[in-house]
C-alpha cells in the first residue's frame, strides 16, 4: 500500500484544488484576485488600526463597519492560492504549497482573530480593540514572514 | 454674490472630498483600492454569470454566497474616486469628476440592481436570476462605456 500513498496524496490534492482552480480561468486571474482581496482587506484594517493607534478618534460604528468588510475579505484570498501560482506578479513563496497545512492554519487563525476584533469594535471598548487589533496584526505578520517574499 | 459661487462650490467639493481623501495616504492608494474592489466584485459576479449563462449548473446557495460578496463590494469603490485620480495606473476618465452627479447615479443604480440580483438568487428561480443578472451587466457596461478608457 505504501507505494500508492504518494499517488493517493497527489489525487487528493488535485481533487481538493480543482474546485478552486475552476473558479479562475487562468493562474494570473487567481493571483490578481487574491492580491485584490488582500488590498481591500488591508485598506479597511488600516482604518481600524488608525483608531487603535490613536491617529484618528475612535468611532465604534465606523470601526465596526470597516471590520464587517475585513471579515468578508478575510475569507476570500485562500482559494486564489491555486497550486503552482508562485510565479508571475506575486510574492507568494512555494512553501505555501509545500507547507499547506501550516498555511491553512494561518488563514484560519486570521479569520478567528478578525472575528474577535469585530466583536471588540462592537463593545465600544478601545482597550479591547487595541488588544484584538494587535493579535490580528501579529497573525498577518506571521504569515507574511513565512510565506511572502521580501 | 455670483462672484462667490465658484469659490463656494470649490469649498463644498473640497469638504465633501476630504473624508474620502483622508482614507488614502496617496492618490495611487485610492486607485489601487478601487481597482481591487472592482476585481473582487467582478470575480464573484462572474461566478453568478456562469450560472446565468448556463456554463455551470445553477446552485442557488452558491449564487447567493457569491452575491453577498458582490453586494459588499458594490458599496466600496466609490470613495476611491478621489478628485484628480484620473492619472497613473488607471483607466478612469476625467468625466467621472466633471459629470460627478451622473457617475454617482450609476454607482447607486449598480448597488440597487445588485440587491435585486441577490434577492433573485435567494428565490432559487433561474429565470429571475438571468433577468436580474442582465440588468446588473447593463449597469456595469453603461458606466464602463462612459467613464472608462478603451
Amino acid at each position: 500500500m505504501k507505494l500508492f500513498a504518494p499517488l493517493a496524496l497527489t489525487l487528493a490534492v488535485v481533487t481538493l484544488s480543482s474546485p478552486a482552480h475552476a473558479q479562475f480561468q487562468k493562474p494570473e486571474d487567481a493571483v490578481k484576485y487574491r492580491k485584490a482581496a488582500m488590498t481591500v482587506m488591508g485598506a479597511h484594517f488600516g482604518r481600524v488600526g488608525a483608531m487603535a493607534n490613536g491617529k484618528v478618534p475612535f468611532d465604534a460604528k465606523v470601526a465596526a463597519d470597516n471590520m464587517a468588510v475585513v471579515e468578508t475579505m478575510s475569507k476570500l484570498p485562500w482559494p486564489g492560492f491555486v497550486a503552482g501560482t508562485d510565479k508571475g506578479d506575486t510574492r507568494a513563496l512555494p512553501e505555501i504549497w509545500t507547507e499547506a497545512a501550516d498555511f491553512k492554519a494561518g488563514a484560519d487563525k486570521l479569520q478567528s482573530e478578525v472575528s474577535k476584533l469585530t466583536s471588540a469594535t462592537k463593545t465600544g471598548n478601545l482597550d479591547a480593540v487595541k488588544t484584538a487589533f494587535g493579535a490580528v496584526g501579529q497573525t498577518c505578520k506571521a504569515c507574511h514572514d513565512d510565506y511572502r517574499k521580501d
